[in-house]
């Protein structure tokens, strides 16, 4: 059983990124000098998942200020707030990148506005900061991962769709957190994993990360799943999130709420894991999240080879919204939420915030070039 | 905007089969001249499509007869009972083959027990009896097509599933029969194409076709149709079958059940569109279905190339069955049918059996080298 290497790592004036799309039949990584380079990475999905593509748009924050001949803080800051536009437009549906970019610079306003701040301080403390975030995820992934085992049955067959393991995040993942959790307790688990098409995360990193970890797993199309369901093969369905609406609306990989709908019409558990950083309080309900739409190509030519004939219209939606009556329970690292979502949202998030050093605060505070 | 080819035609001592493996990209044909080189290409989906490979079984009887070398009736309808049992066995799901093989059984017998008959006149019989198969579901192909489009609303956007049109029916097709007689009758619909993994015949072969005929359409993954149908983007789902129990559970490519239960879940109407020939009387519902499973490397190594983790598990079923209380009505070229599905199913039947050579009997008669 061979390890996972992590999917961001920070190496002092560079980040490392293990390139997932070469993945898993090479372990290829790139380095990324430049904050352009990371937002590359970001959206041509070598990095993906959003918890730690947060992570590494931190550490691409922490770039901008090690790169930066900024003649003094606040042009430093303008900079900054520049570069985490950049990011966050890399992809729009994922809160975390949002948010981690918000937190990098509310640390870095701290720093311009000290008396006698100075460009060092300000990166050493951007450095710590996305260290602490890296830090943090790696807990959240720990703690949902004891909690959310507690949800899933001995012997239990887990349905499970896109990537929420190692890959995703700086831990053990969210949901694929929860599964190897429940494996590693002797549990006994059987995973059901949908290949997760355009991208076929399912099928590339999934796949290879329980391959790795050593837990049965068999690999299905998408299509498969209503009829496991209707013959009673799975016990529960495990997905993650990319963002989190206030009242408990997810988004997520396309075709979740497809699966939703069918575990509530096979009266079969549907569980969403994700840490408080993908929860967005600013965003009402589902209805208010951008969803990306990505290039048609994913469809129109699978895997680089034309599939559809050529010129062909196609609609590529990446992601899909599961309203929170759809959802049995949110497991976050600050407990298994139930509904109603509203009030427990609220409430997990602002214990949240009163630990790390802020809370995810609106976009339209970003980026606008406001002094410190 | 150029013909589609035939998927099946007789030409005299061989059978001309359209590779659908090759399409959208090339149009290249297999000259099949024994039973045997048939039975590959309905094996390995050169061509599919429920009444399709009904008639492709149907001509690969007549080729037997043609290069039989028996030395009397007797030991030529063994001959050719064999021989169906080969041509069943290739594929289990879709009834049409075991109901064509069993028709040309039929005239097979008539001919051979008839006094003075001659493996001449039994050829003779074969070759006639699978051009009226064939064209019979050309005709049944219009009917339904002029029925089902009655089903349309103007404007409408249709979702549909694998591939049901041209490519798969001696005519215009089922589903998709319907969705160009309402094109042409001016409705001005629009088709989401679900691509259909594993073996993307909607992205490949409906995209093509609807191509080719210029009806408006867009590429979706499987995964896309359940936000669509939130979206209110989806106004009826219109699919085909590879087989419709007595009490009207469909066996159709795997999805369809998903899509059955999203449709119901949105009140969208979920309409099978399929030929007599695909009812079976003798499978009570579709607990009696046997579900093909095929090669799990459609999933590992989709278009050739090698995607999963090499030694993973999957799991390949290429159909799922949808419970008659998830379809809104069954468009045959007898009449649309509307639930309680039993006795419609029965009438409709038994008004078809009326009018070809032979009701699709019991398989247990067929292949048991009983004497005529």
């Amino acid at each position: 059983m061979s390890a996972i290497p992590p999917p961001v790592e920070w190496c002092g004036d560079s980040v490392r990124i293990l390139d997932q799309r070469a993945l898993p039949h090479r372990e290829e990584f790139l380095d990324c000098r430049t904050v352009e380079d990371l937002a590359d990475a970001i959206r041509s999905l070598a990095v993906r998942g959003a918890p730690v593509i947060g992570i590494a748009a931190a550490f691409g924050i922490a770039l901008v200020a090690a790169r930066s001949r900024a003649r003094g803080t606040n042009a430093l800051f303008r900079e900054l707030a520049r570069a985490g536009d950049a990011l966050v437009a890399t992809r729009p549906t994922a809160v975390n990148l949002r948010w981690a970019v918000a937190r990098m610079l509310t640390a870095a306003r701290e720093e311009c506005c000290r008396v006698g701040g100075t460009l060092l301080r300000v990166h050493e403390a951007l450095v710590a900061e996305a260290l602490r975030i890296q830090a943090e995820d790696r807990e959240a992934c720990a703690v949902m991962g004891r909690l959310g085992a507690e949800l899933v049955p001995e012997r239990a067959n887990i349905l499970t769709h896109c990537n929420t393991g190692r890959l995703c995040t700086a831990g053990i993942g969210t949901a694929l957190g929860v599964v190897t959790t429940a494996h590693e307790r002797g549990a006994g688990v059987h995973v059901w994993v949908d290949e997760t098409r355009p991208v076929l995360q399912g099928a590339r990193l999934t796949a290879w990360e329980l391959s790795r970890l050593g837990v049965p797993m068999t690999l299905v199309a998408d299509d498969a799943a209503a009829s496991l369901m209707a013959a009673g093969r799975v016990d529960l369905v495990l997905v993650g999130a990319d963002r989190i609406a206030r009242n408990g609306d997810v988004a997520n990989k396309v075709g979740t709420y497809g699966l939703a709908v069918l575990a509530r019409h096979h009266r079969v558990p549907f569980y969403v894991v994700a840490p408080t950083s993908t929860v967005d309080l600013d965003t009402p309900s589902g209805r208010q999240i951008q969803i990306e739409e990505r290039d048609p190509q994913e469809l129109t030519r699978p895997l680089g080879l034309q599939v559809a004939p050529e010129g062909v219209r196609a609609l590529n939606p990446a992601f899909d919204i599961t309203p929170a009556e759809l959802v049995t329970a949110i497991v976050t690292e600050r407990g298994i939420l139930r509904p109603p979502f509203t009030s427990a949202l609220a409430r997990a998030v602002s214990g949240a915030s009163g630990r790390g050093r802020a809370g995810g605060g609106p976009l339209g505070s970003l980026g606008r070039g406001r002094e410190p």
